[in-house]
């Protein structure tokens, strides 16, 4: 990581974290499912959505306090998807990021309740925004329903349980991915884009490079599965194979998936370009998306 | 129920419900996660929200086709409550309307996405109206957002499942019901009035409407799972008995819960009397709420 997007995550991170986590405690809700909202929030992991966010509006040179508050929206329903997917019925996960999962913790019921708020919560939050015309509000709720749900996110959770059964081609596990991590990224990525007043012209790209380092994070996991530890990961590693899951590294071998991997950063970067910028955050954030040990 | 009520449902059920099923079959998604959600969707049920929508926006004398659309994001969004509270570790329900629940059909993972998936789509839906200004929408969304999460319904499970363990009092009692049933009652009430452009005093006495009929709602259903059957309800009836559950009988006697419906059913009738009308629909449908034998 470059000392310059270390410093960048080092100012940004506190300010996302305080301003996502204020929005569970300002509620006027039980106590214990703000607890179970909350625990799950403050897990950590690397905030890579809202910093996405962040880092597209000081691209275009137009950072405002709203890329905090989507930057706090889409870091909940990923959090969100991340208690559902550990859930006993899904991929029964005891640890995350090196903790106790949600359900361990609270139980099956309240786990999946504290999921369903912080699924809810964020359309209130883009709905709330502040300084953000009522039509660029519009335009972010239905681009993260769309992303997230059915049509994104939800939708390749499916997909992923469903190609867990079988071996799946290089196309359908794209489809799988585009769609169960790919989607909320390019909303993040979007939603920045909207947020500083992009061209349409601009937007178009954000969204190729979008799909480009959503794949290249994907890929990377894959390969992470296989050449990190345990102990960096906070995850079991090698689960993977264990499992005979589709991934990039089994259908393209390792090395496939490592040159896969530099053809879609060079063609992430090569998106950006075209973009002209004084900002450096949004290409070191790719780079470190690509070179990152865990 | 009267005729002219019988009519406007027998006019509006099948209107609202093709409007709701389409939203789902056009979604590009997986065919088995849109069978999912449209099964639950298909499984019947009085429609009331929906209805509520339409019934204000008429009691105003302006319906428009958002109120079909309003109606459908309100039902999903009470559909997938019901889905995920259906879980084996939330009630356990195997039947739900003389149908297999979600999960007893798709299996628990499939049931909990197709619930999500229900949660997200209604605010892409509401993003989208037609004809409707980018001001109302945004209010439309915070509102649903509110309603349906941590303040509204799903705070209310929460709060219905701690109940469970011990005897409530009847302010605790009337706290589960306002967020657990009666907050997305109130949310299709206040969008029909918003929709058709009520005054803010009206909007008050349609809030002040909704919290009566929410509260009548409930108690009706604790009566009715005491004095209904379980070929009417097409639920096991004296399920509350049998577990001990706070219920208003339980609170204040069978013939207290019966008062207390009469006076919440009275109060209502009165708020609407003060919005002059010359639609009988949302007269009729209070009735109809308090008189229903299932």
């Amino acid at each position: 990581m470059t000392s310059t997007l270390k410093t960048f995550m080092e100012e940004q991170l506190p300010i996302i974290e305080s301003h996502m986590y204020e929005f569970v405690e300002d509620l006027t809700a039980p106590t214990s499912l703000k607890e179970a909202m909350l625990y799950s929030l403050k897990a950590g992991g690397k905030r890579v959505r809202p910093l996405f966010v962040i880092a597209v509006m000081e691209y275009l040179n137009n950072p405002t306090k709203a890329g905090y508050t989507v930057g706090a929206a889409v870091e909940m329903i990923h959090t969100y998807s991340l208690i559902h997917d550990d859930l006993p019925s899904m991929d029964n996960d005891d640890f995350r990021r090196g903790k106790p999962t949600n359900h361990k913790v609270f139980g099956e019921a309240a786990a999946i309740l504290a999921g369903d708020a912080l699924n809810t919560l964020p359309f209130g939050i883009l709905a709330r925004l502040e300084d953000v015309s009522a039509e660029q509000k519009v335009e972010l709720i239905r681009l993260l329903s769309e992303t997230a749900g059915a049509e994104g996110m939800v939708g390749g959770q499916v997909l992923d349980i469903e190609g867990e059964k079988r071996q799946l081609t290089l196309d359908e596990l794209v489809r799988v991915h585009e769609n169960k991590t790919g989607a909320i990224l390019r909303f993040s990525i979007e939603a920045g884009a909207i947020l500083a007043g992009a061209t349409q012209e601009q937007r178009n790209l954000f969204v190729e490079y979008a799909y480009h380092i959503g794949l290249a994070f994907q890929i990377k996991d894959d390969i992470l599965d296989i050449e990190g530890t345990t102990e960096e990961l906070g995850k079991t590693a090698g689960k993977d194979v264990a499992s005979e899951k589709s991934t990039y590294p089994a259908l393209l071998t390792l090395d496939g998936a490592k040159e896969k991997l530099a053809e879609h950063a060079t063609k992430a970067h090569a998106c950006l370009e075209k973009i002209p910028s004084n900002s450096k955050y949004l290409a070191d954030l790719t780079d470190y998306i690509i070179n990152r040990n865990k």
